[in-house]
């Protein structure tokens, strides 16, 4: 069986850098944001499309549509996005060792017995920090607004996975280690996790 | 400053046996129920009454006592142990490095910026197996009615910590690593510690 590591994150806690770094040390393949393209060839929707809905929860005010006597339900975009990243998650998963950040992919993968990662940063300030270095092009002015931003980023991926995976996010519970990026920085952060898989070799 | 290293701990997860480990390992003193002794001279209070109420929250139906027209509180048995135990811990954290398990300690001892870990299983039969092997004394039958002992000391941790850290037990960003030791077993644990501790220096 292919090694499997999954990567669940705090917006702005530096997860997609832990990621692609370890993917590098260990010759892994890597999947975030370069799963839209595979995902955009299977279900033919739009990049555009898929990376709006990908970690998306679905809408309380879509609308539902009945039929005559029997019950008919529309499927919704993040639906319709969650169905095909899956399958293309779950095939590439078969290709070889990889990692998968975001997605639910822990939930998505689980019979592949991933190694389950959550990485977070206890001070605010780090991810504050991290977010105006990387979107230095948004007119987000006052660290109360990125503040605001990063909480609500949050909060739309709590409810993408507690929707998908019925888990909650964030519960230790769910992963088999978390690290604080705020604590040890990103390659700090990776030397922790391959300490962490020589253990189970 | 000395290092202090705090470790709060699901019941079962193997929590005391890493902080002993790791405490010889490193050469570091190492405090649980070993607290104990020392807060009893402290105290004047009995062992027996420690131990009862050292990882106790507030009772909701304690008796609050009113005086004449002034509001009068009784102190309960939990806020007299964790008095004394807070000042035991704050003494012994200046002596040198050390090892403090449970008892709010990463709250309580703050200002020395200690390294805080949460250890935790995933796998609730892990949990249960260290338990039977570890109170194979007592009368517990089934795996049922461990389990329930056991959800029950979390609780009680959890309502402990919440009352006197104000902050949510568990919650990851209380700690700056946090590990599964059904996954790592207690000895994988303690290297992935020391791996930490290694990206700090």
């Amino acid at each position: 069986m292919n090694k499997i590591i999954t990567i669940s994150r705090q917006f702005g806690s530096g997860g997609r850098e832990v990621g692609k770094r370890l993917a590098d040390k260990l010759n892994y393949a890597y999947y975030d944001k370069e799963l839209i393209n595979a995902v955009a060839k299977e279900s033919h929707l739009s990049e555009e499309y898929i990376e709006k809905y990908s970690e998306a929860a679905l809408s309380r005010s879509f609308p539902l549509v009945f039929g005559n006597s029997f019950y008919s339900y529309s499927i919704q975009p993040s639906e319709q996005v969650q169905i095909a990243q899956s399958k293309v998650m779950l095939e590439l998963a078969h290709k070889g060792d990889s990692i998968f950040v975001g997605r639910c992919a822990d939930y998505v993968l689980s019979e592949s017995n991933p190694f389950k990662i959550f990485i977070y940063a206890s001070n605010m300030d780090f991810r504050i920090e991290r977010c105006y270095r990387r979107v230095s092009e948004e007119k987000i002015k006052s660290e109360k607004e990125m503040k605001k931003k990063i909480l609500k980023i949050d909060k739309q991926r709590a409810a993408y996975y507690e929707f998908y995976a019925d888990k909650k996010w964030s519960a230790v519970g769910n992963y088999n280690l978390c690290i604080d990026t705020s604590k040890f920085g990103v390659k700090g952060t990776v030397d922790i996790i391959i300490a962490a898989l020589n253990t189970c070799n």
